[in-house]
């Protein structure tokens, strides 16, 4: 009889652990530098459990073991997590620490990563533990790694220079900013850890992690504008070294907990956030005076300056276009009943290829049919790929990269032949309107993501309606697709962002939906750039949305009856601008779709 | 030379404060109880400095003093505060903490009054205060009070019993519910020290405050659903003997600290935002230990029980009647030139008073003419008063104590002869359009103040306007007509409650405005009642407003070009309602008055 694969690499993990006389182990879903996503080689959690979601972490004890999801994740685990190896825990109800400390014996020895959890985790769980005389350990080396045996290595890609002129800024300035903040503070230097914001920093990308251009890399920013930059030798290019000039030092990653030492008797700022807890030992150990401050570069970052802009407006034009091919081939083939999830995001991501400055997709494309698009979260593989049925609702959330601007798209449409019902037509009508309203929205300067959430959701609400997700996340300039530090949600929604100001020069989503489990989902996403606003006789300053993506909505999904005269009229102007953009770069029968997709609304 | 009064008082507590070797001393407008409004006798602020607003504070060295005040206040401290004696600072600037840091001598004392100080405040200044090595030092006794030779007494009114019809539930249920909430957590007892948390919890109310009908006294609520009541022995009944009980122990008002010290021991949960220093110090002292929790009487205080709902709707009809004859009357008097801000005041008062059961104003009438209806929190007083000019802008701010309702309703009204401006009517209409969004909203069940505060507001800002004050306050029974924890307002706002969830039964006043400096004030203002909500299909548990407040808003004011199909029908609809109910109460050439008041407006 086989054994299963789980099962073995679970016990693996145990003996090891036995070895290590350690009672426990936590595996989590992270890296050095606390990435969403992460690359092959940080994936413990999947390889030990199976789990394919981006969110969620075990617990493993001698005699038994859970893993931990949100409700986002609660089917995915279900399908892929062996529950007689693994309890299925739900992370808001339980947390690990909670789990171990009712089921780790007294006084145990919990190991755990500090090169892979945060400060404030670490405080919260040895909390937890306390009450059973328990503690935390931190492991020499982690144990998943000892029996994983064909562990990928971390890619050894090189390192990219990202050009001045898409940057808009050089990194001199950039750390002449950052030089200024240690000055004006009073301290010596800044540990940047976050992978996009060395990215941001020095200019440089990368290709370490899938759909995040970035490279392994940590950041040592002095008050006196000098930097020291850590990462593999083998990703350092003659290109890279003449573009890092003489004021950043390149040092071997290894190089990096020797230079954390070396900072003793200094005042060094250090994200609890953004850094993982073997950062903030190596310089308490060492004698360095930690400032638990925001990494100053997350501010400058979200706020994009004009070439930054100018390349995001060039990337949606290029790829609204290839979006609207899709649409446009999908209206053509789906009908016919052959297409899958699977197939028709392989032929999206081929109409975005035929771009020769696509470098990545910004995310794995979520490609929804029918009831399928009522998770909203859900990611389409081989075993949950379903039939795009004829006469049926499908949505696909997408995105690309390109070296001027990263984007991400969701589009719902009706699958022909036949009619969307009228409940159809209800919802995706009321996400329109507050995706209109959030979209053309004036404000004044001082406002939060949390007010501005009401405007996108209260014709839901109208209707007893709603949607269990946030409206607005920041995206990063060919960076990370999920960028901080300003969101769009409800304040108790449980994600950051949502109490910070919006600034001019901010990009956010504007993505209201509407889910109806074992049925289907909407959802309209176009990103918007925050702007200043002038209106006549305006008392202060006040901010409003450019629009940035360009690509037809379906007006089938449409009630127009539902429809304020601004609203059809911000359809005809939204529609026209479409066109406008688009045309130039489509022809044949996909420009003559195009075309009737943009034409006005009929009149009520 | 006549001696400036100020100047003699500020001089004798500076001579008070030299005898108890004190450096400095801190004047707060509070009471033992951290009330918002006080007793006579403990106006010190008013006495010392001139200074009438509702808050503020004062410090005192031996070479200089300040008052500090908000932006409400920058004018009124400015005509009524010597500024030779005081320097005038903006509290959001330069707190008494910081002002004292700068500005007092190396090891300084300065002393403060622990009864009228929350602990969060004594912890700040002592920690704003270490940095030049000064301390705060409670007093033995105000110093004010010493040298203050007419000081009024406390007042000596009787408690009054609150019907049980009327509070809806016996003191006995409230205590065990309280009770059971001390059992729950473990603990021995709560100190009840709010006005109206303990006029609340045993169904007393009283005279002693303006405006607030409470009884000076502290509870100690027990584990067994028993409590103490520490009371001046003069405000003691036979009635109220009787309606307390055998389960409540009266004790006079100086019992109350040796009966704190006698919770030694016992585990005491006391609210730190609701509560002295005075009270922590003796409790701590005497070795109890001390558990800090918000007071439990908070969330069902402002979660109205029916009949209390019942009250309100009764107190509405009833103060609605007076509020439409003193509209009427200003119809007929204003337009005639020989009005003013006082003598409308007054008549508004009297039109109250011809109910026998009007017991107090609820709050002090904002009646404002012209420009002083820019200030939004205006007070009107001999010096201020002003004449109400023919075609000009008036605004109302009001309310009434009723036994078995508090009401709280703003109306702006046009005096002709004349139109108003088509600027006046774009602003009123805005602010109408916003009252009605957050009138008529539903929203889901975990919905806080924070989220709808936005519907209030979006008509303005599509404009480039705004608002500088909150949206909605909670309004008790018979009670304070400011009562937390729920508001309506902006989360960075600095008033706490925009963030607690709005719950089936809390009252709310919905009154945004809009104010041009120098010109005129606009703000519409009814209370509403948040209700369960039933929509056919609804996904989830919705909530609503029931409108509370009937009297009718100016039609004169509005440009029903700016009005939707449902926001004309909402004002038809509302002024309907308002019709039937005031109607029957109202005769003659006000009732004339009325139904033209109340006529449906011309569709547009």
């Amino acid at each position: 009889m086989l054994m299963n694969t789980h099962e073995a690499r679970l016990d693996a993990l145990r003996k090891e652990l036995k070895k290590r006389s350690l009672d426990g182990f936590v595996v989590p879903i992270s890296d050095e530098h606390m990435s969403e996503y992460v690359g092959a080689y940080a994936q413990r959690l999947n390889w030990l459990t199976g789990f394919g979601g981006s969110a969620g972490s075990a617990a493993v004890l001698a005699e038994k073991a859970a893993i931990f999801v949100d409700g986002r994740y609660t089917i995915q685990v279900r399908d892929q997590v062996d529950r007689r190896l693994f309890e299925h825990q739900s992370s808001l109800v339980t947390s690990p620490a909670a789990w171990l400390a009712a089921g780790a014996p007294q006084g145990a020895k919990i190991g755990y990563d500090a090169w892979l959890h945060g400060k404030p985790w670490v405080d919260a769980t040895n909390m937890a533990l306390k009450a059973i005389g328990a503690q935390l350990v931190p492991v020499d080396g982690n144990p998943i790694d000892t029996v994983w045996a064909d562990q990928p290595a971390p890619s050894p890609a090189p390192a990219q220079v990202h050009a001045a002129a898409l940057a808009g800024q050089p990194s001199e300035a950039k750390r002449s900013q950052v030089a200024e903040w240690l000055s004006a503070k009073g301290l010596d230097a800044a540990v940047i850890s976050a992978l996009d914001s060395v990215a941001w920093l020095l200019n440089i990308r990368g290709t370490d992690v899938d759909r995040t251009p970035v490279a392994l890399s940590y950041v040592l920013a002095h008050a006196d504008g000098t930097a020291e930059l850590f990462i593999a030798e083998e990703k350092v290019t003659p290109e890279l070294r003449a573009h890092l000039g003489n004021a950043v030092t390149i040092r071997p990653r290894e190089a990096f907990v020797p230079q954390l030492q070396a900072l003793a008797g200094k005042k060094v700022a250090v994200d609890p956030e953004r850094t993982v807890q073997a950062v903030f030992a190596a310089l308490s150990g060492a004698g360095a005076n930690v400032i638990e401050l925001t990494d100053p570069t997350i501010l400058p970052k979200a706020i994009k300056n004009p070439a930054e802009q100018a390349g995001q407006r060039a990337s949606q034009a290029r790829d609204g276009a290839a979006v609207a091919k899709f649409l446009h081939w999908l209206s053509i083939e789906a009908p016919k009943g052959g297409q899958d999830e699977l197939s028709a995001a392989a032929r999206l991501q081929a109409f975005r290829e035929e771009s020769a400055e696509l470098r990545d997709l910004s995310f794995d494309t979520i490609s929804a049919a029918g009831p399928n698009g009522a998770q909203c979260h859900y990611k389409v593989n081989e075993e949950t790929n379903r039939k795009i049925d004829p006469a049926s609702v499908y949505l696909v959330d997408s995105g690309g990269q390109y070296a001027d601007g990263t984007t991400d798209i969701t589009r719902t449409v009706w699958i022909g032949p036949g009619q969307p019902s009228a409940e159809h037509k209800d919802r995706f009508t009321r996400v329109l309107k507050g995706h209109i309203a959030l979209g053309t929205a004036l404000f004044p300067q001082g406002t939060v993501g949390a007010q501005l959430d009401t405007l996108a959701r209260m014709h839901l609400w109208a209707a007893g309606l709603d949607y269990a997700h946030g409206t607005g996340h920041g995206v990063g300039s060919f960076l990370s697709v999920h960028e901080g530090p300003q969101r769009i949600g409800k304040p108790l929604g449980g994600q950051a962002g949502t109490s910070t100001e919006l600034q001019a020069g901010m990009i956010l989503s504007n993505e209201p939906g509407y889910y109806k489990e074992g049925e289907y989902g909407i959802r309209i996403e176009n990103l918007v750039l925050v702007e200043r606003r002038e209106v006549p006789g305006q008392e202060g300053e006040y901010l409003g949305f450019e629009n940035l993506t360009w690509v037809p909505i379906d007006r089938a999904l449409v009630d127009t009856s539902l429809l304020t005269r601004d609203e059809l009229k911000w359809w005809d102007d939204y529609h026209a601008a479409v066109e406008a953009l688009l045309a130039p770069q489509l022809e044949g029968e996909a420009l003559a779709w195009l075309k009737a997709a943009c034409a006005p609304l009929p009149q009520h």
